[in-house]
Protein backbone atom coordinates (compact mmCIF):
# COMPACT_ATOMS: atom_id res chain seq x y z
CA UNK A 1 0.00 0.00 0.00
CA UNK A 2 1.17 3.61 -0.78
CA UNK A 3 1.65 5.77 2.18
CA UNK A 4 1.90 9.36 3.51
CA UNK A 5 3.46 10.40 6.97
CA UNK A 6 3.62 13.67 8.78
CA UNK A 7 7.05 13.90 10.18
CA UNK A 8 8.69 16.31 12.71
CA UNK A 9 11.92 16.75 13.34
CA UNK A 10 14.86 18.77 15.72
CA UNK A 11 17.46 19.23 12.91
CA UNK A 12 19.77 20.38 15.33
CA UNK A 13 21.79 16.74 15.03
CA UNK A 14 21.14 16.28 11.86
CA UNK A 15 23.18 16.80 8.33
CA UNK A 16 19.35 17.48 6.66
CA UNK A 17 17.18 14.80 5.24
CA UNK A 18 18.60 13.48 2.29
CA UNK A 19 20.73 10.52 2.52
CA UNK A 20 24.59 10.88 2.16
CA UNK A 21 27.21 8.50 3.09
CA UNK A 22 28.89 8.38 6.00
CA UNK A 23 26.53 11.48 7.79
CA UNK A 24 23.55 11.01 10.11
CA UNK A 25 20.46 12.58 8.02
CA UNK A 26 16.70 11.95 9.16
CA UNK A 27 15.94 9.54 5.70
CA UNK A 28 18.40 7.58 7.21
CA UNK A 29 16.63 7.23 10.99
CA UNK A 30 13.62 7.19 8.95
CA UNK A 31 14.18 3.66 6.56
CA UNK A 32 16.20 2.27 9.36
CA UNK A 33 12.98 2.38 11.49
CA UNK A 34 11.13 1.26 8.06
CA UNK A 35 13.25 -1.58 7.87
CA UNK A 36 13.09 -2.91 11.79
CA UNK A 37 9.21 -3.00 11.24
CA UNK A 38 9.33 -4.14 8.17
CA UNK A 39 12.11 -6.19 7.55
CA UNK A 40 12.81 -5.17 3.89
CA UNK A 41 14.25 -1.78 3.11
CA UNK A 42 12.00 0.53 1.60
CA UNK A 43 12.73 4.04 -0.26
CA UNK A 44 11.14 7.17 1.19
CA UNK A 45 10.59 10.23 -0.67
CA UNK A 46 10.22 13.63 1.48
CA UNK A 47 8.17 16.58 -0.17
CA UNK A 48 11.69 18.03 -0.54
CA UNK A 49 15.25 18.48 1.63
CA UNK A 50 15.71 19.76 4.27
CA UNK A 51 19.32 21.14 4.59
CA UNK A 52 21.37 20.64 7.81
CA UNK A 53 20.28 21.98 11.06
CA UNK A 54 16.76 22.86 9.19
CA UNK A 55 14.07 21.13 11.48
CA UNK A 56 10.64 20.58 10.62
CA UNK A 57 6.96 20.89 12.36
CA UNK A 58 4.68 19.10 9.19
CA UNK A 59 7.51 17.64 6.51
CA UNK A 60 5.71 15.00 4.17
CA UNK A 61 7.13 11.58 3.09
CA UNK A 62 5.37 9.00 1.33
CA UNK A 63 6.64 5.89 0.35
CA UNK A 64 5.43 1.80 -0.35
CA UNK A 65 5.01 -0.80 2.25
CA UNK A 66 3.72 -3.84 2.72
CA UNK A 67 -0.01 -4.24 4.00
CA UNK A 68 0.57 -5.58 7.60
CA UNK A 69 -0.53 -3.08 9.71
CA UNK A 70 -3.25 -0.36 9.57
CA UNK A 71 -2.09 3.10 8.22
CA UNK A 72 -3.05 5.06 10.83
CA UNK A 73 -1.01 2.84 13.57
CA UNK A 74 1.82 3.08 11.40
CA UNK A 75 3.05 6.20 12.85
CA UNK A 76 3.27 4.02 16.41
CA UNK A 77 5.51 1.34 15.21
CA UNK A 78 8.11 3.47 13.50
CA UNK A 79 8.19 6.10 16.72
CA UNK A 80 9.26 3.04 18.66
CA UNK A 81 11.93 2.66 16.75
CA UNK A 82 12.61 6.40 15.97
CA UNK A 83 15.11 8.54 18.16
CA UNK A 84 13.18 11.25 20.03
CA UNK A 85 14.23 14.23 18.29
CA UNK A 86 12.39 12.75 14.89
CA UNK A 87 8.56 12.34 15.57
CA UNK A 88 5.70 11.08 13.31
CA UNK A 89 2.57 12.88 13.73
CA UNK A 90 0.81 11.24 11.29
CA UNK A 91 0.18 8.26 8.73
CA UNK A 92 -2.25 7.55 6.48
CA UNK A 93 -2.67 5.91 3.32
CA UNK A 94 -2.44 7.56 0.06
CA UNK A 95 -3.63 7.06 -3.70
CA UNK A 96 -1.45 4.64 -5.65
CA UNK A 97 0.12 7.50 -7.89
CA UNK A 98 0.82 9.90 -4.88
CA UNK A 99 4.55 10.76 -4.45
CA UNK A 100 5.27 13.50 -1.51
CA UNK A 101 8.43 15.15 -3.61
CA UNK A 102 6.25 15.76 -6.95
CA UNK A 103 2.82 16.29 -5.89
CA UNK A 104 3.60 18.75 -3.50
CA UNK A 105 1.77 22.02 -4.37
CA UNK A 106 2.43 24.76 -1.46
CA UNK A 107 5.38 24.51 1.01
CA UNK A 108 5.00 26.80 3.93
CA UNK A 109 8.49 27.56 5.99
CA UNK A 110 9.28 30.16 8.47
CA UNK A 111 12.53 31.70 9.78
CA UNK A 112 12.56 32.44 13.50
CA UNK A 113 14.89 35.48 14.03
CA UNK A 114 15.66 37.89 16.41
CA UNK A 115 17.75 41.25 17.20
CA UNK A 116 19.44 43.03 19.71
CA UNK A 117 22.39 44.32 21.37
CA UNK A 118 23.23 40.99 22.97
CA UNK A 119 21.97 37.74 21.94
CA UNK A 120 19.91 35.28 24.83
CA UNK A 121 20.92 31.60 25.63
CA UNK A 122 17.21 30.29 25.75
CA UNK A 123 16.52 32.43 22.71
CA UNK A 124 18.82 30.54 20.80
CA UNK A 125 17.35 27.68 20.96
CA UNK A 126 14.90 28.08 18.20
CA UNK A 127 15.67 31.67 16.80
CA UNK A 128 18.70 33.21 14.89
CA UNK A 129 19.83 36.25 16.58
CA UNK A 130 20.95 39.35 14.78
CA UNK A 131 23.25 42.34 16.88
CA UNK A 132 21.93 45.72 16.10
CA UNK A 133 18.76 47.18 14.93
CA UNK A 134 16.54 46.16 12.33
CA UNK A 135 13.48 48.16 10.81
CA UNK A 136 10.96 45.49 10.90
CA UNK A 137 8.31 47.39 9.08
CA UNK A 138 10.50 47.80 5.93
CA UNK A 139 10.94 44.55 5.74
CA UNK A 140 7.33 43.62 5.98
CA UNK A 141 7.01 45.71 3.27
CA UNK A 142 10.11 44.51 1.04
CA UNK A 143 8.07 41.20 1.72
CA UNK A 144 5.02 42.36 -0.81
CA UNK A 145 7.45 42.57 -3.45
CA UNK A 146 8.13 38.86 -3.07
CA UNK A 147 4.67 37.52 -3.80
CA UNK A 148 4.23 36.54 -7.89
CA UNK A 149 5.43 34.25 -10.56
CA UNK A 150 9.60 35.27 -11.05
CA UNK A 151 12.39 33.66 -12.36
CA UNK A 152 14.05 33.51 -8.58
CA UNK A 153 17.77 32.66 -10.01
CA UNK A 154 19.22 35.62 -7.71
CA UNK A 155 17.94 33.71 -4.72
CA UNK A 156 19.46 30.62 -5.42
CA UNK A 157 22.85 28.85 -4.82
CA UNK A 158 25.17 28.94 -7.64
CA UNK A 159 25.85 25.87 -9.20
CA UNK A 160 22.60 24.59 -8.61
CA UNK A 161 21.43 21.80 -11.54
CA UNK A 162 18.00 22.88 -12.02
CA UNK A 163 17.13 24.64 -15.01
CA UNK A 164 13.69 26.81 -14.65
CA UNK A 165 13.96 28.87 -11.83
CA UNK A 166 10.70 30.11 -12.03
CA UNK A 167 8.76 29.52 -8.39
CA UNK A 168 5.49 31.24 -7.24
CA UNK A 169 5.48 32.98 -3.94
CA UNK A 170 2.21 32.94 -2.45
CA UNK A 171 2.33 34.67 0.90
CA UNK A 172 5.42 36.34 2.47
CA UNK A 173 5.28 38.34 5.63
CA UNK A 174 6.97 39.15 8.73
CA UNK A 175 4.74 37.52 12.01
CA UNK A 176 5.66 39.17 15.66
CA UNK A 177 6.38 36.51 17.60
CA UNK A 178 7.27 38.52 21.42
CA UNK A 179 7.79 42.11 20.76
CA UNK A 180 9.58 42.90 24.14
CA UNK A 181 12.13 40.51 22.97
CA UNK A 182 12.03 41.73 19.02
CA UNK A 183 11.02 38.12 18.35
CA UNK A 184 9.86 37.92 14.37
CA UNK A 185 9.57 35.00 11.81
CA UNK A 186 9.78 35.52 8.40
CA UNK A 187 6.77 33.09 7.29
CA UNK A 188 6.80 32.01 3.39
CA UNK A 189 4.85 30.01 1.31
CA UNK A 190 5.26 28.88 -2.45
CA UNK A 191 4.93 26.18 -5.08
CA UNK A 192 8.59 25.20 -4.57
CA UNK A 193 11.84 26.56 -3.79
CA UNK A 194 15.43 26.40 -5.16
CA UNK A 195 18.20 25.63 -3.00
CA UNK A 196 19.21 27.40 -0.32
CA UNK A 197 16.36 30.05 -1.30
CA UNK A 198 14.46 31.28 1.92
CA UNK A 199 17.85 31.80 3.43
CA UNK A 200 19.06 33.51 0.40
CA UNK A 201 15.80 35.70 0.95
CA UNK A 202 15.66 35.99 4.55
CA UNK A 203 19.25 37.20 3.91
CA UNK A 204 18.19 40.13 1.53
CA UNK A 205 15.07 40.97 4.30
CA UNK A 206 17.73 41.34 6.37
CA UNK A 207 19.67 43.42 4.71
CA UNK A 208 16.47 45.72 4.26
CA UNK A 209 15.99 45.45 7.58
CA UNK A 210 19.68 47.17 8.65
CA UNK A 211 18.71 49.77 5.57
CA UNK A 212 21.16 48.80 3.05
CA UNK A 213 18.59 48.39 0.76
CA UNK A 214 15.30 49.46 0.44
CA UNK A 215 12.48 47.80 0.36
CA UNK A 216 11.17 48.18 -3.09
CA UNK A 217 15.12 46.71 -4.54
CA UNK A 218 13.95 43.28 -3.84
CA UNK A 219 12.22 44.22 -7.57
CA UNK A 220 15.59 44.64 -9.53
CA UNK A 221 17.07 42.09 -7.13
CA UNK A 222 14.90 39.52 -8.90
CA UNK A 223 15.12 41.21 -11.78
CA UNK A 224 19.25 41.13 -12.10
CA UNK A 225 18.59 37.71 -12.42
CA UNK A 226 21.79 36.89 -10.67
CA UNK A 227 22.69 35.83 -7.23
CA UNK A 228 25.49 38.44 -6.42
CA UNK A 229 23.03 40.64 -6.30
CA UNK A 230 21.05 39.23 -3.22
CA UNK A 231 22.26 39.39 0.70
CA UNK A 232 24.10 36.93 2.41
CA UNK A 233 22.82 33.24 2.83
CA UNK A 234 21.80 33.48 6.14
CA UNK A 235 22.27 30.38 8.47
CA UNK A 236 20.21 27.15 8.83
CA UNK A 237 19.57 27.55 12.25
CA UNK A 238 15.89 29.44 12.56
CA UNK A 239 14.51 27.70 9.39
CA UNK A 240 11.64 24.96 9.75
CA UNK A 241 9.85 23.78 7.51
CA UNK A 242 6.17 24.20 8.76
CA UNK A 243 3.66 22.39 6.38
CA UNK A 244 3.35 20.95 3.13
CA UNK A 245 -0.45 20.92 0.57
CA UNK A 246 -1.06 18.57 -2.12
CA UNK B 1 32.50 46.92 43.25
CA UNK B 2 29.61 45.29 43.20
CA UNK B 3 28.18 43.76 40.50
CA UNK B 4 24.97 42.57 38.41
CA UNK B 5 24.23 40.15 36.01
CA UNK B 6 21.05 39.50 33.92
CA UNK B 7 22.36 36.18 32.57
CA UNK B 8 20.36 33.94 30.03
CA UNK B 9 21.10 29.90 29.37
CA UNK B 10 19.79 26.58 28.25
CA UNK B 11 19.26 24.66 30.79
CA UNK B 12 19.43 21.09 28.30
CA UNK B 13 22.91 20.47 29.22
CA UNK B 14 23.69 21.48 33.09
CA UNK B 15 22.79 19.81 36.27
CA UNK B 16 20.52 23.51 37.18
CA UNK B 17 22.04 26.85 38.20
CA UNK B 18 23.77 25.35 41.66
CA UNK B 19 27.05 24.15 41.96
CA UNK B 20 27.57 20.48 43.01
CA UNK B 21 30.17 17.74 43.22
CA UNK B 22 31.16 16.54 39.60
CA UNK B 23 27.79 17.61 37.92
CA UNK B 24 28.19 20.50 35.58
CA UNK B 25 26.22 23.41 36.28
CA UNK B 26 25.10 26.97 35.32
CA UNK B 27 27.13 28.66 38.59
CA UNK B 28 30.39 26.69 37.81
CA UNK B 29 30.82 27.80 34.44
CA UNK B 30 29.93 31.46 35.63
CA UNK B 31 32.37 31.11 38.37
CA UNK B 32 35.31 29.48 36.07
CA UNK B 33 34.64 32.70 33.19
CA UNK B 34 35.59 34.90 36.25
CA UNK B 35 38.63 33.50 37.52
CA UNK B 36 39.67 33.83 33.64
CA UNK B 37 39.32 37.55 33.71
CA UNK B 38 39.87 38.40 37.50
CA UNK B 39 42.26 35.60 37.94
CA UNK B 40 40.63 34.98 41.72
CA UNK B 41 38.21 32.56 42.69
CA UNK B 42 34.97 35.00 42.98
CA UNK B 43 31.60 33.76 44.74
CA UNK B 44 28.30 34.16 43.22
CA UNK B 45 24.85 35.02 43.98
CA UNK B 46 21.95 33.91 42.12
CA UNK B 47 18.08 35.09 42.53
CA UNK B 48 17.57 31.33 43.32
CA UNK B 49 19.03 28.19 42.17
CA UNK B 50 16.92 26.90 39.19
CA UNK B 51 16.40 23.02 38.93
CA UNK B 52 18.24 20.58 36.15
CA UNK B 53 17.28 20.98 32.81
CA UNK B 54 15.69 24.80 33.75
CA UNK B 55 16.45 27.38 31.49
CA UNK B 56 16.53 31.17 32.10
CA UNK B 57 15.91 34.52 29.91
CA UNK B 58 16.57 36.66 32.37
CA UNK B 59 18.02 35.14 35.70
CA UNK B 60 20.16 37.99 38.04
CA UNK B 61 23.50 37.11 39.87
CA UNK B 62 25.59 39.82 41.54
CA UNK B 63 29.06 39.14 42.85
CA UNK B 64 32.18 41.15 44.23
CA UNK B 65 35.49 42.21 42.25
CA UNK B 66 37.93 43.98 41.76
CA UNK B 67 37.45 47.84 39.71
CA UNK B 68 39.57 46.75 36.68
CA UNK B 69 37.10 47.13 33.87
CA UNK B 70 34.10 49.39 32.94
CA UNK B 71 30.85 47.23 34.74
CA UNK B 72 28.81 47.49 31.45
CA UNK B 73 31.98 45.89 29.44
CA UNK B 74 32.36 42.86 31.95
CA UNK B 75 29.91 40.98 29.83
CA UNK B 76 31.47 40.78 26.77
CA UNK B 77 34.67 39.92 28.72
CA UNK B 78 33.01 36.94 30.59
CA UNK B 79 30.38 35.65 27.41
CA UNK B 80 34.05 35.26 25.69
CA UNK B 81 34.86 32.82 28.53
CA UNK B 82 31.27 30.91 28.52
CA UNK B 83 29.95 28.23 26.71
CA UNK B 84 27.77 29.46 24.03
CA UNK B 85 24.42 27.77 26.12
CA UNK B 86 25.43 30.39 28.61
CA UNK B 87 24.99 34.48 27.71
CA UNK B 88 25.36 37.04 29.42
CA UNK B 89 22.55 39.95 28.58
CA UNK B 90 23.48 43.08 30.49
CA UNK B 91 26.21 43.92 33.57
CA UNK B 92 25.69 46.85 35.51
CA UNK B 93 27.42 48.12 38.82
CA UNK B 94 25.17 48.09 42.45
CA UNK B 95 24.85 49.44 45.51
CA UNK B 96 27.30 47.63 47.85
CA UNK B 97 24.36 45.77 49.85
CA UNK B 98 22.86 44.43 47.13
CA UNK B 99 22.59 40.82 46.60
CA UNK B 100 20.95 38.95 44.12
CA UNK B 101 19.74 36.51 46.33
CA UNK B 102 18.53 38.10 48.91
CA UNK B 103 17.19 41.36 47.23
CA UNK B 104 14.33 40.02 44.87
CA UNK B 105 10.96 40.84 45.07
CA UNK B 106 9.20 40.00 42.49
CA UNK B 107 10.16 36.35 40.55
CA UNK B 108 8.39 35.41 37.07
CA UNK B 109 8.41 32.01 35.62
CA UNK B 110 6.95 30.21 32.77
CA UNK B 111 6.12 26.81 31.78
CA UNK B 112 5.46 26.07 28.12
CA UNK B 113 3.12 22.98 26.71
CA UNK B 114 1.79 21.76 24.66
CA UNK B 115 -1.05 19.01 23.99
CA UNK B 116 -2.59 16.80 21.58
CA UNK B 117 -2.39 13.13 20.41
CA UNK B 118 1.06 13.31 19.64
CA UNK B 119 4.40 14.73 20.26
CA UNK B 120 6.14 17.13 18.09
CA UNK B 121 10.02 16.26 17.68
CA UNK B 122 10.43 20.75 16.45
CA UNK B 123 7.96 21.95 20.02
CA UNK B 124 9.81 19.89 22.24
CA UNK B 125 12.81 21.75 21.64
CA UNK B 126 10.71 24.00 23.99
CA UNK B 127 7.55 22.63 25.63
CA UNK B 128 6.31 20.11 27.14
CA UNK B 129 3.90 17.79 26.05
CA UNK B 130 0.55 16.21 27.44
CA UNK B 131 -1.13 13.36 26.14
CA UNK B 132 -5.24 14.37 25.20
CA UNK B 133 -7.02 17.02 25.78
CA UNK B 134 -6.30 19.73 28.00
CA UNK B 135 -9.57 22.36 28.92
CA UNK B 136 -7.44 25.52 28.83
CA UNK B 137 -10.20 27.56 29.89
CA UNK B 138 -10.44 25.72 33.47
CA UNK B 139 -6.77 26.05 33.96
CA UNK B 140 -7.19 29.41 33.31
CA UNK B 141 -9.97 30.06 36.06
CA UNK B 142 -7.61 27.67 38.24
CA UNK B 143 -4.81 30.11 38.16
CA UNK B 144 -7.25 32.84 39.81
CA UNK B 145 -7.58 30.76 42.86
CA UNK B 146 -3.71 30.62 43.00
CA UNK B 147 -3.29 34.46 43.44
CA UNK B 148 -2.34 35.94 46.51
CA UNK B 149 -0.43 35.87 49.91
CA UNK B 150 -1.26 31.59 51.27
CA UNK B 151 0.95 29.08 53.03
CA UNK B 152 2.21 27.00 49.85
CA UNK B 153 2.92 23.70 51.77
CA UNK B 154 0.68 21.48 49.16
CA UNK B 155 2.89 22.87 46.28
CA UNK B 156 6.42 22.25 47.81
CA UNK B 157 8.33 19.31 47.48
CA UNK B 158 8.19 17.40 50.80
CA UNK B 159 11.39 17.08 53.06
CA UNK B 160 12.79 20.54 52.30
CA UNK B 161 14.41 22.19 55.61
CA UNK B 162 12.66 25.79 54.47
CA UNK B 163 10.10 26.37 57.99
CA UNK B 164 7.91 29.42 56.45
CA UNK B 165 6.14 28.10 53.14
CA UNK B 166 4.23 31.50 52.87
CA UNK B 167 4.62 33.42 50.01
CA UNK B 168 3.33 35.80 47.59
CA UNK B 169 1.56 34.93 44.16
CA UNK B 170 1.03 38.40 42.37
CA UNK B 171 0.17 36.77 39.41
CA UNK B 172 -0.81 33.56 37.65
CA UNK B 173 -2.35 32.78 33.85
CA UNK B 174 -2.39 30.87 30.82
CA UNK B 175 -1.61 32.63 27.76
CA UNK B 176 -1.84 31.34 24.14
CA UNK B 177 1.14 31.06 22.21
CA UNK B 178 -0.27 28.90 19.08
CA UNK B 179 -3.91 28.00 19.29
CA UNK B 180 -3.38 25.41 15.89
CA UNK B 181 -0.83 23.88 18.27
CA UNK B 182 -2.09 23.64 21.09
CA UNK B 183 0.51 25.46 23.04
CA UNK B 184 0.42 27.70 26.06
CA UNK B 185 2.73 28.67 28.68
CA UNK B 186 1.84 29.13 32.38
CA UNK B 187 3.01 32.58 33.11
CA UNK B 188 3.39 32.77 37.16
CA UNK B 189 5.09 35.37 39.11
CA UNK B 190 5.71 35.84 42.65
CA UNK B 191 7.74 36.80 45.76
CA UNK B 192 9.35 33.75 45.95
CA UNK B 193 8.90 29.61 45.09
CA UNK B 194 8.83 26.97 47.44
CA UNK B 195 11.38 23.85 46.49
CA UNK B 196 9.91 22.44 43.29
CA UNK B 197 6.54 24.89 43.52
CA UNK B 198 5.95 26.09 39.86
CA UNK B 199 6.47 22.71 38.60
CA UNK B 200 3.72 20.82 41.34
CA UNK B 201 1.65 23.78 40.50
CA UNK B 202 1.65 23.00 36.61
CA UNK B 203 1.06 19.50 37.17
CA UNK B 204 -2.05 20.33 39.88
CA UNK B 205 -3.21 22.70 36.44
CA UNK B 206 -2.73 19.69 34.48
CA UNK B 207 -5.38 17.54 36.73
CA UNK B 208 -7.68 20.67 36.32
CA UNK B 209 -7.43 20.41 32.18
CA UNK B 210 -7.45 16.63 32.11
CA UNK B 211 -10.71 17.53 34.12
CA UNK B 212 -9.83 15.08 37.29
CA UNK B 213 -10.27 17.91 39.63
CA UNK B 214 -12.35 21.26 39.86
CA UNK B 215 -10.68 24.37 38.99
CA UNK B 216 -11.76 25.62 42.74
CA UNK B 217 -10.20 22.56 43.99
CA UNK B 218 -7.19 24.53 43.89
CA UNK B 219 -8.84 26.45 47.13
CA UNK B 220 -8.95 23.07 49.09
CA UNK B 221 -5.51 21.68 48.05
CA UNK B 222 -3.98 25.04 49.45
CA UNK B 223 -5.46 24.69 52.55
CA UNK B 224 -4.77 20.79 53.10
CA UNK B 225 -0.82 22.10 53.37
CA UNK B 226 0.08 18.66 52.70
CA UNK B 227 1.70 17.83 49.59
CA UNK B 228 -0.30 14.46 48.79
CA UNK B 229 -3.23 16.74 47.72
CA UNK B 230 -1.58 18.39 44.79
CA UNK B 231 -0.67 16.96 41.69
CA UNK B 232 2.74 15.55 40.29
CA UNK B 233 5.77 17.30 39.49
CA UNK B 234 5.55 18.25 35.92
CA UNK B 235 9.49 17.73 34.46
CA UNK B 236 11.83 20.33 34.30
CA UNK B 237 11.88 20.89 30.83
CA UNK B 238 9.89 23.31 29.80
CA UNK B 239 10.34 25.33 32.79
CA UNK B 240 12.03 28.66 32.00
CA UNK B 241 12.54 31.69 34.63
CA UNK B 242 12.33 34.14 32.38
CA UNK B 243 13.15 37.55 34.84
CA UNK B 244 13.45 38.78 38.39
CA UNK B 245 12.51 42.49 39.98
CA UNK B 246 14.42 43.96 42.52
Amino acid sequence: MNIAIIISYDGTNYSGWQSQPNKKTVQDELEKALFKVFNKQIKTYASGRTDALVSAIGQVVSFNCDDLFPPEKLMYLLNDNLPLDIRIVKSYEVDNDFNARFNAKNKTYEYNFYFGKTSNAYFDKTFSFFKGELNINDMQLACKFLVGTFDFSSFCASGTEVEDKTRTIFNAKIECVNKEYNQYKFVVSGNGFLYNMVRILMGTLINVGYGKIKPESIVEIINKKDRKFAGATVKAHGLVLVKVEY
